[in-house]
């Protein structure tokens, strides 16, 4: 996202009024981002047990609402105020007062409350990524506080060093064009400091922990992939320069590429082609062109994605190998893929798009690899470091994990008193007694379909 | 939705030519709140019994049917026709004929047919949200009658006085950016009138009556979310001024707060954080800020997301200590947040977004809140009357609630031959008899995935 | 899609420069078009047994990645390239290398890449379409292949024709909005061929094969509905005309009408109202008026929509009498109803809207009515010939159907090594034993959620 390009007056953009295309264009795109979170929350909650899928889902769905509020008080001026000492920004925004109608985002057509509430939408997923490695076990308070610390210590500062103007990562010259780093590399390697210290789910690598609705998991990669379009060619904030279009095109190819090459790679090494590869595929693709959609041709393209399927597809089973819990491949997807995607802009940028930088491949020698790398690894570093910090902090002051009895019966009854499913026909007559249904509805007095009542039902059976 | 602007002509966009980029904003809002029906049928499918989810979803897919054709024979006329006596339009578009291709809707940049088809989605979605109020119980005919005397009858004209240039709530100054009042006062009232007649489900407050599957009401409420950018920032018909932007961004923060005050609500009074309060919650925010997403600041869309999260939370408890079955929640949660929106309006309006107008809390006094608890009550008191009369003359005529068989045995059965889920591995050899899966499949000789199919089957069972 | 028109240089858009509210609105619509891939997954993937809905899944899925590959190899040129005698197009854009970043898509203004990534998503759904057909018997490997080869020598060709400025039906005249030939037409006859050739499930008109999930079915069947406005809007290329608002409306009504007019046919013939019946009728209108949406007026469209859904709701009952196993109507619904809008464009086309082209009932005669009927059958029988053919060559190559035994097994377990849907709450503690589920676990000794230990546990089974 080359948001940080005002201040470098490096773009020719006429930038002096609102124009109605691309303001369209953004909202939309933020619309199409913020579709994202909960598709996210299908593809996750659909890999994980039945006794665990409400919590898998709520896990998002609390970011949508946390993320939001903070972003609003005070997230957006450490992002995108201006800048202080290239790690993070002031306080110009806070509450998001005083900012006029069509107030112009500095070097762009469009208005800043249409940028702000575009980039809250990737504030908002970032750290629901993070949640499937955290499956299962976390206390749902205690996760609701760590994103809570975690965007205000790590997201809204990494964010600020690659998009925001004088952010020490974005004066470096590191290419980023819609999260890489920022998002994937930074989600990734929280979510490994976090399992560090959450530990790993009782029966890892004894019980089995099919995916309990793959139709689930491939609803939640169809969303992804649909908001994906608006999350990628959405982050040049404008379509006047064609930039966006190939930006859009590039996103499809790595994706259908990165697909085939997981597919491909467990073919050979397992002897199927899973739904959940095909899923698992198409989002290392997306995380994988990510920061590159706007550096390579549509060849090079072809070239990050499949790539990225074949180094995720072998990097998600390293889990078993080193005896981490990264419950639904957080790391071997988002970790790894935006590693892949940032790294390769080093020898796949054939100029021409978003800027001319060259990688090795095109003529263009060491140096922009060596900034890729400066730049997925500080962040890595940073992210990895902090987020155990937090991890740790929350752990001590409220305990981060479930206790062994919550997490045998479900998180679901746990946390949210609830279960996901009842397909027994309570009270019917479909020819067939009620209680041989897959999951027992537990005890009621008095029903309905709201929350109200099942709050109601909980102090009847207590 | 200020589209009555164009006669008072305070608005100076400049109007005489189409503009691309609001005209694809228009569209695609469009699209997006043509996605919110389906949306709603899945937020409302789920939760449900399983005997009942195919009647559900029904109920909201023939309201896309019917008010479609509805909407080109003379909706749209008695609609945005010339005024009448501020009470309804005139038959200016029957048939949606004789309009030129690129005439434009007068003092906007964009095609009336871009226009009409926008607004038609609203005249969809809204009589769909009645139909959770009377889930399980309501003849499939019965309803389908319902809503096509009820949008003539009461959405055409209500939207007319709020929307229509010289509509006479639009005349009074009355503020409802996109529904409060024309939408979901409208639908939380005539959900209580026709209640009335039609009475408890069998077994309300005995029986459990639990959601049958959580995730699908998840799904439901994140494609509302969605649409609902469409529905509220489009609602301003254009983008050029800014404050689509602002209602976009507005929308997305009280849609967040709301969440956190429902799940704090049933927290602290019933121990837990459900996903059926989350989805609740977020959709109380939604209708609430629906007509104030124009008129407040991000400050004040934070409190009014609030406020209405934590009063929807409450409000839904009453139908069991006042003994009304709003089985789903559509006076508790569209009522209840739709007269909190448009009210808090009076208090949180600051001026400087839609228009100059001021609440009591910026000094406006209590000028505006008089306007808008005219407009929210006349509204309410119109559609609670008609409605309660529709109802009553659909029983009359053709009977408007199922039988008691019809009823216990489940309406998916009656009135739609159909059962929503068969996970038996029928005819497989998936380690297992056939015969113990949730829902048995209903005899058949000759069968395939087809309607043909199902009901020659049916001929067959007969 | 009226592509060509910039050869025939009939359309006078302003054409010399990059649009934003129009290149806006064409990448939007290609987000739109792609969600209509996975959206038709779930259609279908609801209809079929619960054992092979992963498989019915994975049949479109795989088409998102094999399509967009070889649509950037050579596909994009065959298509839309240079024309070589009014047949295929030359090799332009091989590898889309060599496009400037905003040169214009020749007559628009719209870039190129934008203009060859809306198109994509067309090439990617096609082929998806026939899979309904082919439901529950085909080798997953065979119908990669199949689709491979069907793009190469069926899709890119018809496709030229009819949308490539030289192509013949173009030259032609054949009116075509956006693909009742080139799409629908095409994926129909080519399902015929392809079943002709694979004969039918077993247990076709004897077994019970109910839909395993008509919520999946109806999501589809919305997420189809959403993503059809930019199929169709989008194929106009542009808004500034008015035509894409009018192809928008048209297609929310011939789809209402559609629906209405098939649950009418059911209820009229078989006694119910099917949420089957709903979604295949809303599916017929959509196809219908695709190629019709420019050519006719509201009150066509809803003639175009009844005549689709009456026609269609009969259409699939064909297959008992004359014993051919069209699974899941492709036949039925997309090759009638593809007929059938592209032929009543001869009786309706009113004038006035995309051309001046008018048909029987508006005074032009019998003239576009014969060029219809040529495009419609010339399209039919290249697709149904080349197709077998086709068909036959995977036949014989690698054997394009399963063995009986994987198919009584199920194609989910034998081809993906998965089953759908785990409801049993291993485990966990929910009140019963975890045998008892609806679909067992298969036997695994370390699990997680991901491929990598499906495929693991896949070794241990053996």
């Amino acid at each position: 996202m080359p948001v940080g390009l005002s201040a470098a007056s490096t773009v020719s953009l006429a930038a002096d009024k609102l124009d109605t295309g691309n303001t369209t264009f953004m909202i939309i795109s933020a619309a199409l981002v913020m579709v994202m979170t909960p598709g996210l929350a299908f593809f996750y909650g659909g890999m994980v047990r039945v006794k665990s899928v409400l919590n898998m889902l709520m896990m998002s769905f609390i970011s949508l609402g946390v993320v939001t509020i903070l972003w609003v008080l005070y997230g957006f001026s450490l992002t995108f105020g201006t800048d202080a000492g290239g790690f993070i920004g002031k306080g110009d925004y806070l509450g998001l007062s005083g900012i006029g109608l069509t107030e112009l985002w500095p070097g762009y057509t469009i208005p800043i409350y249409v940028f702000a509430v575009f980039q809250l939408m990737f504030a908002v997923i970032t750290p629901a990524l993070i949640s499937g490695a955290l499956a299962d076990r976390v206390k749902f308070t205690a996760w609701t506080l760590f994103i809570t610390l975690w965007v205000t210590v790590v997201y809204f500062p990494v964010a600020h060093w690659v998009w925001g103007a004088g952010g020490w990562l974005f004066e470096l010259g590191v290419i980023d064009f819609a999260g890489g780093t920022a998002v994937h590399i930074n989600a990734g390697a929280a979510a490994l400091g976090a399992i560090l210290v959450l530990g790993k789910r009782i029966g890892f690598k004894k019980d089995p922990m099919r995916p309990h609705n793959l139709p689930l998991v491939m609803l939640g990669a169809g969303l992804l992939w649909f908001g994906w379009f608006g999350f990628n060619a959405g982050s040049w904030l404008g379509v006047k320069d064609g930039v966006a279009g190939v930006a859009f095109f590039n996103t499809q190819i790595a994706t259908a590429a990165a697909m085939l090459g997981w597919l491909a790679f467990e073919r050979i090494r397992h002897g199927s082609f899973t739904t959940l590869g095909a899923a698992s595929g198409a989002v290392a693709g997306l995380v994988a062109i990510t920061p590159a959609c706007g550096a390579v041709s549509p060849m090079g393209a072809i070239a990050v994605g499949v790539i990225a399927g074949v180094l995720c597809a072998w990097a998600v089973g390293l889990k078993y190998r080193f005896g981490y819990d990264d419950s639904l491949d957080v790391i071997g997807v988002h970790l790894v893929g935006g590693l892949t995607g940032s790294l390769l802009i080093g020898l796949f940028a054939s100029g021409g798009v978003q800027s001319d930088v060259k990688g090795l491949f095109y003529g263009g020698g060491f140096d922009q690899l060596g900034k890729q790398a400066i730049g997925a690894f500080s962040v890595l570093g940073y992210s990895f470091v902090a987020s155990y910090l937090l991890a740790k902090i929350v752990d001590l002051v409220i305990g981060f994990r479930a206790t062994a009895d919550e997490e045998t019966a479900g998180v679901d009854q746990a946390f949210h008193a609830e279960t996901a499913y009842d397909f027994s026909a309570v009270g019917g007559s479909l020819g067939r007694t009620p209680a041989t249904g897959p999951v027992l509805p537990i005890g009621e007095e008095n029903g309905s379909g709201t929350t109200e009542n099942q709050a109601e039902q909980k102090k009847v059976d207590a």
